[in-house]
């Protein structure tokens, strides 16, 4: 059993902010994160995956399919694009690090087994300060 | 004659976009960038000032009162904000990053004149593979 | 439950050195850093929670509450003083990055349960080559 | 318990190869990493071991004799090296990076035992878009 | 005018050798660099250009253009190659940093020069201790 | 013409403190670097010289030497030192970065010369921060 982790990453703007609640209450738990006008990140995405080598291979996945699936179901759709607004698999959702962490995983988890790996972690990095990472539940 | 160099961070929002043109040219030009929900980054902003050494301080200008001058005259105005809707020294500007080390040019060379240095150059990275650097005209 | 991490940093002086030992002991077992007039690092500390994600806000605890408590219970106390001289939660003794990690996890680990998640790890980095992580006993 | 992690790093030729198979079947599963007249890298190389503390030192390890081990057992080995023709722990296997991580696990995994303390895993970074992590089975 | 640069990266192998000089001349001058069976690096680049701002774009240069012109005359040429044996704008020449840097400005001035700006230096940095820059004779 | 730049570090305690002045007067202007017990830093050292290539090595400088020199002459007297106390080419001078990059030149200024080459400039970062550079008067 070995881990293997590959990073990808994405610029994309976003707000946070909840509708249950007024400006007032949103600006004081969100501070500067609740400007309505959006802010954005340079977003890092670290996507491990672990399980047995292939003895022809010396590989656990090949890398060039583990990237090409992250490039289609998830950097496409967040790359450049607007958290709240643009992303199928957002939408409802807020979009703080953690469950933007969550949502990737629910992406790729399928993808990962099909290729004969299993997914292990989720970690998106928003900025040099704040990671969050998730290991399913 | 010696040159300093203070780093400062901003998470904005911004959209590439030339009013003049059609939606067809503006993603011809602009690519992924002209996405009208926005997008956005954590920018790196690198002032580079130059000057004497103080004997008194060894220094060529007190770093605490260059940190706050770029707090104040541009942190404070960039930072969680959307460059071409919040920021008053972009209003009506393209929001590339050659305009903006420009612009952040204008909003410092006085100060930092004021404390005693020359402004010597602005750097704004806004992914880890693009930067601009602006030296004045 | 999914993790977030939080990174600060700071500057400070320290010393290897057993008082039990003579000078020629201390230099044979810690080296360099054994020198009686002191030497420094920038460390960058990285504190883990756990927990839950609240529905309300899509946090597991609040950057701005985490961030605060460990400025306040850490940073202050280490930024810019003498690990051997000036810290009150390292009196008597030993300022390796081992024994600073689980200081820093014993200062943090009750106030991070009052803002309702779990500490999950101290990571204390010494230069790039070296770091050192504590998960609790 | 407490865990420290030491990184070195080395510079090594390396080709991705299976003799089994012909060289369209190498190219199709290796890509560009089967280029018959090798490619390389800047590995970088984090051991870390975990273990509780010497009362006396404050370490778990001391640093200068895990690095020197490090040094001797594989960076003196790897470093400037081609992983397929030059080094005796990799002769017969497949130069991927998960391989390589065993096999440096391997070769540290008794040292460590000697000086006390026990080996936690073993990362092997071999572009900053890739790495992967051995535990151990 | 202002400055632009572009960060692209490469892994390459190569080897250090003077076909005038014996073998012992070599390893005394060029040291582990001088292994026959090669060594590799992954290289970055950094392709400095400068120029004025079209009014309409904001833009020194399109970076779209410019990343295209680099992938296309220089990283699709070296990338997972051999700079010493499949680089036709290598052949015949050391394949130090220094002069690779010269050689990578060769290929990419007269087509900055054609997409409008101007090319100002050329960095090549092969460890994280090491790089070179070149500024056009 | 090519510049080489190479990279050191080192970690050193120090102090910003002016004896014409009283306390009250030191922590003005100093701040938090006035404290009197030191605090300290993981500084990089980086050291770029210009010059032509030779043309039987490809180099401008053999590194082995350059970095031979930069040891020799400033690394083993600054790492793991107290820059106040412990280092003659320091003595009565201000510990500012400032002041440490010009006293760095005027070591390094003649061996490099004595190497074949020209020193270009000095770069000190204490933080990731700050950094100041010196390229002679």
């Amino acid at each position: 059993m070995i881990h293997l982790t590959r990073r990808e990453r994405f610029n994309a703007a976003h707000m946070l902010w909840n509708d249950k609640w007024d400006e007032q209450k949103n600006i004081e738990v969100f501070g500067k994160c609740a400007n309505k006008n959006w802010h954005g990140h340079n977003f890092e995405l670290f996507v491990t995956v672990k399980g047995d080598i292939n003895k022809d291979t010396g590989f656990v996945i090949n890398l060039k399919d583990l990237s090409q699936l992250i490039q289609y179901k998830v950097i496409d759709k967040l790359d450049h694009k607007n958290l709240n607004l643009d992303v199928d698999f957002m939408k409802g959702k807020m979009t703080s690090t953690e469950v933007l962490a969550i949502a990737i995983w629910e992406e790729l988890d399928e993808g990962i087994a099909k290729l004969g790996a299993t997914l292990h972690s989720i970690k998106v990095q928003e900025t040099e300060n704040n990671f969050v990472e998730y290991f399913g539940q």
